[in-house]
């Protein structure tokens, strides 16, 4: 078993309105000195099976077609072996 | 200067439609043996100076109900400490 993380994130260059909106929540709630605030998505996959090399980069393919734009965002892809 | 990440996740008794999509879609995408995909959330956020206790602990309850709803969503907030 193997449970994959991928983080996906708007490239630094694009506007992030939900970062930006979260960022003046968090200093009228009395947080002192936030200079930026992104916010993304995460998608936790958990597998069956032994991880092999084919699965993981169809895995990687779709991470980056299926699960993130990459017109806009980048992703980073992270795999965890599971007992 | 230090960065926050929180990860905000649907507890595990909570059904993700969207997760569910996700996995659906990968099957029919040909990755075989997804059996789980949850969806979350991500948020990077900077801060200036030093992170001292009592902004950790503000940023804390504010990762517990700003950005997180606590019927419905854990949260896990790690500190990177950077250059």
């Amino acid at each position: 078993m193997a449970r994959v993380v991928v983080d996906v994130t708007l490239k630094p260059e694009i506007l992030d309105p939900q970062g930006r909106a979260v960022q003046g929540a968090l200093g009228r709630l009395g947080l002192q000195g936030v200079t930026d605030v992104r916010q993304g998505k995460q998608f936790v996959i958990d597998l069956d099976g032994e991880l092999d090399d084919a699965r993981l980069a169809l895995l990687e393919e779709l991470a980056g077609t299926l699960l993130s734009n990459p017109v806009i965002e980048n992703y980073t892809l992270t795999v965890q072996e599971l007992a």
